[in-house]
């Protein structure tokens, strides 16, 4: 069991017809065909249109077809799981939370709600596991959604589609963004060389250190700072180390100095645009901007 | 037993001698013709030339006077405590960590520390309260200081005094300065009005939330975020809700948004002054600077 | 002959009925019920919006009234000119460029003009002297509006009467706006005192000087740059003579300096509103928007 | 006739000794010595260094042996001139302004100018005519240079050299810097594309077009603004059509809109670097600085 390979949407876009087709052909649960006509569909111009081309295909379906879609989707460690018998995508789905070794009291519940659900509905409840971090958490989302009517439970179950379909393109598709920085002391008129720079990402309330490195003689990282795979979606930190760098300029900054740590809070949107967030600073001031 | 009056420093300047001489003399501990001095050497240009004609007059004292001038401090926990004969300063600064009211373990330690240093030195050991925020601190600091030469000793102490002399001197001085912010949406050319603004001050590792505004019609705030004893020398954060501001405006912006949170950090270091902390943005950059 | 009151739009919307009807009544030539109507429609909230409301009185006649309105108009150097019977605001606006004293060829020119344009469609033909600066330019304007069809006339009529009015209007209402800067030395975190600053506007292809002042202490003029009637819409230069400065500094710049003189070029289209437009410098970067 | 070869500080520093010491034997007036002496000095880490090394043997020089070197430089208009035997420098320099093609009564004056100070101070007078741009303005320097003691001439005559020297420096040494601009519209976070930009250079009180571009879909021009022998030293306006750029992009502006054309001046001091000059800028503010 392998992962898939991973292409740029560049190289996506010129493979051969047939190993397209293999490509996009996984990432609706046991529906190849939708993968096929996408692939037919290339060149995709961006990770979103590629996206939008999935969801168009499962949005014209009528009732019926798209009801036996959500059938082709495995219950939440249900009969497929139990039995080893899903495809290798939803196994590690559900393995990352532990759904696949739950105890014996949360498997009592989930049963029970897989079951409420499916003879409510005649179809499993679909959950993009992606976007939880706990059992618990799932647990709760699916409660919410028994009590709904017919129309409703469609609708949620196409957006967590979404959701999953996005998690697997974002699987396939290699980043083709990158973020990068650059410090200019614009007291000085030069670069700020050899400033210490911390790079952070969000994660619920704390923040995970991703990356430190010091700028370069011209002001730059000497690789980018994220880029491929590291490049996600999401909210991050820049932080500069201002003051150690005008101090160690022989520059008489206050104790404590008015600009001393420099906090950026940015949010990437696109993973396969370039981010270029620079600092323009002096020890009195500061200026930052979505460069290019 | 009472705080002491609160002046700013334009009303130290202007008052009666005897007045200004009393306000003055309880300083330094038990020292009251340092204070007097100072009176007569009136007017003070600010904060820190009061601090440094104080310490100027411990600092021209023969090496005889000095430790006679170590010795009308008290002990940490020690005699005078006990007996309960401090000045009201000290007993407020031993009193807010405890010190007046240890456990027999601690107790014990402390005498043994004081006994220890004052057998070697023939002064007390002089810890300047403020900086420590646990008998532990403390203790630990006691600890370092009778290792050490009578020259350091003395060294210490003086150190510590002036620490002790910086927080009367705040306790006495009503603070000049302010603090005050400013919004500019500058992609539109007009204030940022209704933007959500939180003030913190740092402390250790911990950021207090100090206040929690939302600008005016014309980008600033009704009151200043900080004045008179508010105005604390330190390391503040200023956070903007831009995010919000420009999706009220209509603007639209990114999931995430390029621009959310807008996190300044500066330092006050002159709590007489005027610190204006502007923020210039756009959906996609922004400018600070001190301002005037 | 005395000029018309000057009122602020303040004091114009407070004025008695009577007051404001006759100071209205005067700006739409020989229509005095035009101002009347709009005296009733006070208060106005902007000069724009005074300005619409005589317009709408005129727009709202029927073609016959609309081409006696225009008949009421002088001919420029026609027979009320030549008797002394034209309004004072006419008298004034011919007389500026000269057409009260033509010489024998220009207005023989002049009254040809005048014939052919009344013959052809029975009104005179209306220009706005104020946007002419010389004789010629007027009998160019003039040639240009002879071979139109009726509807087109009367179309040029009317908007000549709008600039007209525009400048009646600005001739009695004093601006509520004001023009000022600030200049922030972001390098050394201080407003910049002492700085040369001038103000220009532009006229044509020239940029006539209006003010040479220098920062005070505080990094701003100690009058508005602009205000009252001196607030007029056009496009200003704001000149800093930023270079002289930071030598005065003490700050080392190179020969020539990267950053000597700063020239900020804005356009001021609202006479009623404050146009703050701040400069914040270094010897290496300078920024500047519009404040509040 | 031919021009010296063109090289760069780095081709300079590589040449075989021999012709390093030919091409810098031309630098200073029939004294290839101090050239070559020079040429066993390299590397130079700069133009200003190489023609540091030049003054500095024409400064260690006694006065005789300096005397020795004016006497080497023709007289303006003078013996060599009429008799074509200055070097092909001098020829090119004297021809510019027409000293070899002068009227009698200037050739008059020149010449009693010549034999006055010849007679006087027993040299020539030497002017460097790269800094005047007509014989009146030559005439006019030299009649300053007589009436002045024998050290004033003596170092007024070294003065000119060193302006001599630096022109034909710049006549051997290729510019290594060059001028880049980017422009990036922070209101929309995104490069201003297809704006159009304007390169002037001062010239007296002119400005002098140099280049007229429009910015590509990176905000940046597709060639560097100056390079190579463009790039001198001297004070440099960039213009921005900033206004019709933000019409184009369907971004409402006032009339006349607060920013329309946006014109950076700054000098440029050293040919041999880099110099960026960004434009951050909304409708309603704008940053510049000096980048890399």
């Amino acid at each position: 069991m392998t992962s898939p390979p991973t292409v740029t949407l560049t190289e996506l876009n010129a493979l051969p017809a047939g190993a397209a087709a293999k490509l996009l052909g996984a990432i609706v649960e046991n529906s190849p065909w939708i993968g096929q006509n996408c692939a037919r569909k290339r060149p995709f111009a961006s990770f979103e249109a590629l996206h939008a081309a999935i969801l168009a295909e499962i949005g014209a379906l009528p009732v019926d077809s798209l009801d036996g879609l959500f059938r082709l989707h495995p219950e939440l460690a249900g009969a497929e799981a139990k039995a080893g018998a899903m495809t290798s995508d939803s196994t590690s789905e559900q393995g990352r939370l532990g759904l696949t070794s739950l105890d014996p009291a949360q498997l009592a519940t989930l049963d029970a709600l897989n079951a409420a659900y499916r003879e409510k509905f005649g179809f499993p409840c679909i959950i993009a596991l992606r976007l939880h971090d706990s059992v618990a958490s799932v647990l709760h989302a699916f409660e919410q959604r028994i009590d709904v009517n017919l129309d409703e439970a469609r609708a949620a179950n196409l957006r967590e589609i979404g959701e999953i379909v996005r998690g697997r393109i974002e699987r396939i598709l290699t980043p083709q963004g990158w973020l990068s920085t650059h410090v200019l002391d614009t007291g000085a008129g030069r670069p700020a060389a050899g400033m210490s720079i911390g790079l952070f990402i969000k994660n619920g309330a704390d923040w995970l250190s991703l990356k430190s490195v010091r700028s370069n003689a011209d002001g730059r990282t000497d690789e980018p700072l994220l880029r491929a795979r590291a490049m996600k979606v999401g909210v991050y930190r820049l932080e500069f180390d201002a003051g150690a760098y005008f101090r160690q300029q022989g520059v008489a900054v206050d104790t404590p100095a008015f600009v001393d740590r420099v906090s950026l809070e940015f949010g990437v949107s696109d993973r396969d645009a370039h981010y270029h967030v620079p600092l323009l600073c002096t020890p009195w001031s500061y200026t930052t901007y979505r460069g290019s």
